[in-house]
């Protein structure tokens, strides 16, 4: 079908996925609006989720049955350690943080949640279960970022700070990352998977986009 | 040293552990003047946290390495499911809360954040890493219980309505029960520990007391 | 289908099924010709097994979504803890092996190789990954117990030493338990698998089928 | 100390460390009198070996504690994955044994009991309990290929096949991965050890030395 086991897992998860992805954080981003503070402390805490995503990936890697598997598992281990971390703090440098201090910060509650959730899911279930708890992030971004491009109300002229972060996940190789994910899920559902899961693998779904959510809330409270 | 590491590990926890300790949920629960809102929010998420609860202990069984690991371990699943669900669900239809209702309530942040919290810990980590951040809950709740109890503003009266709260953490049985899970520390540190641990066990503990200040939090923030 | 998922599952293992249930140990061990040494040596192994046997369920525990999942698991480590491993002590004390020298015994090839297979993919996969590699354990002793009891070749007189090894997985209690285990299967394939699942699970079921043959080898390899 | 934690662990091994280390197989191969079918068996079980050794590494990344530690392990998983698998996979078609064949080989009991064995002492315990357990291995095929070389009967002109063997273990490269092996389990001991830890570490890996002989012993019993 179209949209495949991601679509069907957005269709099933209803309002929580827009309260996600249109969430106020995302939307005041995209038209320059947001408080400073507010992304300053987001990008703190994504340094700190991912290290916890980096370690989803290397229980990946121990929860593949081939060769294909770990491979791919492997390659986004080193996305994050070789090239997002190392983007992450050039970027967090251009807004001032340190990294020092960035992995001296305590974690809040919200990247606790959702990244401990992710690894529970994962242990306790199989990789597919560990797939479908990360898609909100991989897949849920780049969706974020293509209908935030998408949308007139979007600057991304110079008055708009945050221009670079929409670039990079509305950019083609973060897109085709999001787009490997979409097919790894049906590859999976196809050979581990089957209706009977569905609903358990909707319902894990929908609580990691509403942690995915409180992510960006935690962000916006920083300020307010 | 007196205290044992349990004691140490309070003592590296400074301001953190009373922050968990004498949180104004439990003064004010010793008081009797609690909004019940507040009281019922908690009971809720307090039912939800008793599943990752036990399965922590189930987690424990697979982590022994000795049979009389295993049948503590056991006894604390045993408690859990056979005692303390029931009790729980009991007392919550005293109430006015619903089993049903009670199970299908989604998880709040904080429910999923120190559980998770946990479990993770549980299987980065060994069995005392595991048993470390369950202390603030079996032994911190002992504390809490003797320490409102000894309290003068503690109202044990017919008025407040919390009395068998208080006395069922302050009893004999459940203080026996914590002293148990503090000897284990101690047994498992001088086994599997070294003072070379001590500052990640004490990290870990730390965080998971945050968690558990949290957690009566959101029992306060469900009602203002 | 008749047989259900377990039926399936022997019917893909091929002559891998039998070549372990009607394996020359338990042939012989049916007709009393076993020499003892090989049962004794055998009865060590199976107290070391039933060790990790536990652990596999207090990790089913763990990885339970529901209560009545994990009541389950409990009840088998209670069974296991509580109950089979003191009669299996009786037992071996009857035989004259002492517990303490079995249980400082080193753990043969065997018993590592089927015992960390079963908890790898119990991590690795899910419950149902986890239960599908105990299955030729649990059910398969129970069909070994039955049919060689319809086998006119068995000797239940006193001239066999065996008997009660024979009498108790033979037993309804013991039937009862398989049978509740194949149920299990049935029920969990329904709500977590699917039929691209299946060759996986085959092939899982067909290597810890494998392992279980290699167990009995073990006893007979003993002596000769 | 001198020989830091490994030195200790070998110690308290005893004869179960020379027993593994001068085993006959490695002996016959560094006289070049090893049977061809002996050394094709042990190469396609060590293909099977490897898929394993990079879940064991996979997890590794999992269960760090540091951004260090998590790329310490990441290299691990590249090493297996991006440069071992592919020079295996060549240097066994160049003894005649197709990959495909060789994947498709069924696991030996001594492959699935050391690999599950090394997993399991991962999950239930931590890192250095994983460490440990993969020191007979990494740093054992050091030791033993220098001592090899060390030795007047080992021949290393035309005349042995697995000169290349020998060499490529004895190399500088290798030789400098096992000694930040050994480096590795020193600063794991000085930051989750002590001594209380002693025991069951050298229990541990004198288990892991057992099979990891018990590996070598496969390889001739392919023969004899």
């Amino acid at each position: 079908m179209a949209g495949g086991l991601f679509g069907r897992l957005v269709a099933a998860a209803g309002a929580t996925w827009p309260a996600y992805t249109r969430h106020e954080f995302v939307r005041r981003l995209a038209t320059g609006d947001l408080p400073q503070a507010a992304f300053r402390h987001y990008l703190i805490q994504d340094y700190l989720f991912l290290l916890h995503f980096a370690r989803a990936w290397g229980l990946a890697i121990y929860k593949s049955d081939t060769l294909a598997e770990m491979r791919r598992a492997q390659a986004l281990v080193a996305a994050t350690l070789d090239v997002e971390i190392g983007l992450h703090v050039d970027y967090c440098r251009s807004w001032g943080i340190d990294v020092a201090a960035m992995a001296a910060a305590p974690e809040a509650l919200e990247t606790v949640a959702y990244t401990r959730f992710v690894l529970d899911r994962g242990l306790a279930g199989d990789r597919l279960d560990l797939e479908v708890t990360l898609a909100p992030c991989i897949v849920g971004y780049a969706e974020i970022a293509a209908e935030r491009m998408a949308d007139p109300a979007t600057r991304l002229d110079g008055g708009n700070p945050y221009k670079s972060w929409l670039d990079m996940y509305a950019g083609a190789e973060y897109q085709a990352l999001a787009a490997e994910a979409k097919a790894a899920l049906d590859e999976q559902f196809a050979r581990r998977g089957g209706e009977g899961r569905f609903p358990a693998l909707a319902a894990s779904f929908a609580a990691a986009t509403r942690l995915e959510a409180a992510f960006w809330q935690m962000g916006l409270d920083a300020v307010f």
